[in-house]
């Protein structure tokens, strides 16, 4: 038998006493089943996150949803509710590198995400053939130094059209302008190496492992205007030594981009990250 | 300013809708603040558990805790309710190794505990100075083998006058009996190596560095009448090389042990720790 | 350009003085330029083993590694020699997960392997699909109750016909036959699911979960007559906690085995591992 | 019986064929005992890196130490020979902070190092008392904002009067200057906290949490001129998450400042570290 369909609210907004008392009493009011709820208080920003996940009595969960945000309007908080039996549809952008997008469309057909990848879009061919295999539309969007705006508008009509809910830039090597962001207004889920300490300029496994470093990283995030800057989502790293050449920093650099954007993935689907400010809360 | 005084319950029994609800509007009802809240639900055993944390209003805490025991057993639910104004005593029991001695009585001034220890029992006495520089009582109980029951008599009678809430067997190289943690009746926390694949019999150090084992792990527990098979608190590991010698590995166990079992005391002070059947639900 | 040609021996024996100088001095008289030289002393078992590349003079390899075995018994040792102009044929076992089965054949699709994959055996029908778009030669091999012998009689034909170097199971869920592995004689490597504490039966994840471990591992060992039992390669653990369910675990244990497979396998192929008795020596 | 007296050998040089032959002939021709030989090539930079550790046949140490850097100099290399007969004396600069202080001399009590603590040095006052109870003389060097180089020609009085031979910044809270660094012409071991992206300013970890990091690490290095800039001995990191508080993050960061401390310091001593440039070759 398929599990019921839940509901999952992610909420913040100014602390008061008594949010978790309310929103539970409301819930079990209108005779929903409460599965998950997770809070966390940000004592200093003197903010409130919530989140909540419950299998609603029966009805419609269009007209529930309406309500929790109405609700929860009430309490001074701004919810986002989504329901399981949604399963929102991404856009993968990738460029020539494939071991991102191999790992996260197999995830997909493992069964690993609570959404889909719908269509590809790139700046190279290259893995035009690939995506096929899997069944999904490969969109070639050439970028080249003076047509940006051009390409942008391109790629915001395949999006538009698809309905893509979600963006994940899958070692995807150009820099999204502020004003794409902006017009698409979807989460754009971003992965780059990471490095302690960090390295500016070109070739960063290079100058890392000139520099020596016993660990390299990567980060997820969440893009935003200024690239690599926006909320963390998850990181992790790996370790190194002398004995390690450049190709194996790249190639262990690669296994980390994997895993830490496949669980950054898995997390945004499963609505378990809330952003406020530049950090997130991921409930996990 | 000091943080005002929480209270924290731990509870579980069977699931039921609204519990959630239910034990947040009692806190509300009563002014209380809640400041975390984490629940759990064991999905096949069907049980419910929750940590929840608050800020009583005005009142007697001692008067709170009492109603609240009521409550959750008005909902068929098992509690325990601590304050944070009280703080545990601890003994620690130890023979003649001392990483995990010293390393507890550190972290205890350096303020990471919510509770303190207060004796030193051992079946040696090569740590009765170290133990008097810290402040601490020095009790030697010798253990022969004929003898153990009077052994544990003793240790008992010690426990009880110093009003022990819980102890840590801290690299402690004698088994409790059934016997003994029946009559005392309080938690007691224990480390221990873990290996992969385990391994049988004594100097297992030197049995994993024969069989070429890749990883080195300890695990806490509690302490149950099957000394090693209590319920699991945290678990980690650490990487080995044939490079390492068995000196290595029994050095690198040591900081194993040591991180191992801290976390396992923190916890366990914080009220992060419901046991039941034989596993324990974390809430870290 | 490419790199030279370089041949690396893996040699050992009983420990004698001036090991080190011999060899080294046996390549550098024949203007051998070492590329790395690695020793290891087990000084209990009194044995000596290393790892050496060099980039031969001009003339015949093949020459150079008759020479060198030779060379290396007249020390009382045992040395296997490999020329990396040789990317030695391997076959992959599976059965239905197919999670490790992708991972290593992107993984040799990306370069990151000194050997290739040249046929795909299973047990079951399901990936004969995806092995066709590898392009790789897939043989149904069922094996029912009964039949066994005549089923890796088949087997074995397969690997011959095919020249496989050496094996790797891909979640192949047959134990293969102390005679099979006999008969073959060439390297298996198999990978499984490890805990602390182990647990014997089936449905180990569901095991682990029941008893609440904190740490899930997987394995990577040369397959022996006694399955799980074989020298270690390589072991890697994942952290858990009551939040993650069983499919959680399953999921993580599936990461871990793809990385932890992986990388024994890329170790073999670089020809880094030594074994002797029941362990590995992995020159790293 | 204690093992017999070894030399160790770290060199480096200009990379030419039949280094490694060169070397161990020299020491097999003194019947010598080769232990363990450790070669590294920095293929960019045409650079050869080895660690050489023998016994050496009935002699002077002293004359061999000689010898063998008269044998390196004739091959274009530099070499530092130890003899583990000796213990190098080290000094402590601690300022209020005492976890790398416990942690550093209760390893060194425990035998985890190949050399000693024989005197500290603070800024404060605070842990004159702990020092005495480890049998360690105190010296108090206030440092105030116009007389650094009066306390830093004080300081350079005492670390050459106990001849000390390795300096340990355990958490020292001044930065020590390019004139005082050079005057004193030995190895100055310093830890800091890492973090990514990295944050200037004071504050760090409350820095890292309002960034809403997932990960907080330390790095241990040869302190510079530019004080955390100088070659990286060792790395580690600690997971977080917004359940963490500041107080949290600033207990986790004492945890891996303890351990990757402890660890270079150990290396050290045990002349595992080469430098050269920026960056470290660690035989570990």
């Amino acid at each position: 038998m398929e599990p019921a369909a839940t509901l999952v609210a992610l909420l913040h907004g100014p602390d008061q006493p008594g949010l978790v008392a309310k929103t539970a009493s409301w819930i079990f009011a209108r005779r929903g089943n409460i599965l998950h709820a997770d809070q966390h208080r940000d004592m200093e920003a003197g903010e409130f996150f919530q989140r909540i996940e419950w299998v609603p009595s029966a009805g419609s969960a269009g007209a529930e949803i309406a309500e929790f945000n109405a609700f929860a309007a009430s309490l001074g908080m701004v919810a986002r509710v989504a329901s399981s039996a949604h399963r929102p549809k991404g856009a993968l952008f990738v460029s020539r590198a494939d071991h991102c997008f191999h790992d996260l469309l197999l995830r997909g057909v493992a069964g690993e995400f609570a959404g889909d990848f719908t269509c590809v879009i790139s700046n190279h061919p290259d893995l035009a053939e690939a995506a096929r295999h899997y069944g999904l539309p490969f969109h070639l969007v050439p970028v080249t130094a003076g047509d940006k705006a051009a390409a942008e508008a391109n790629q915001l009509r395949i999006l538009r059209e698809v309905g893509a809910e979600f963006v994940v830039l899958a070692r995807y090597m150009q820099v999204l302008s502020a004003e794409f962001l902006h017009a698409l207004d979807r989460p754009v889920i971003n992965i780059h190496h990471s490095f302690l300490p960090a390295f500016a300029g070109g070739r960063p496994y290079h100058q890392a492992h000139a520099r020596g470093v016993k660990l390299i990283g990567a980060s997820a995030h969440y893009a935003t205007a200024d690239l690599d800057e926006g909320p963390i989502i998850q990181q992790d790293v790996a370790r190194v030594t002398h004995r390690h050449s450049v190709e194996d920093l790249i190639r262990k650099g690669r296994d980390l981009e994997k895993s830490v954007l496949a669980q950054a993935v898995r997390w945004h689907l499963e609505n378990r990250i809330l952003i406020y400010g530049n950090k997130t809360v991921v409930f996990d």
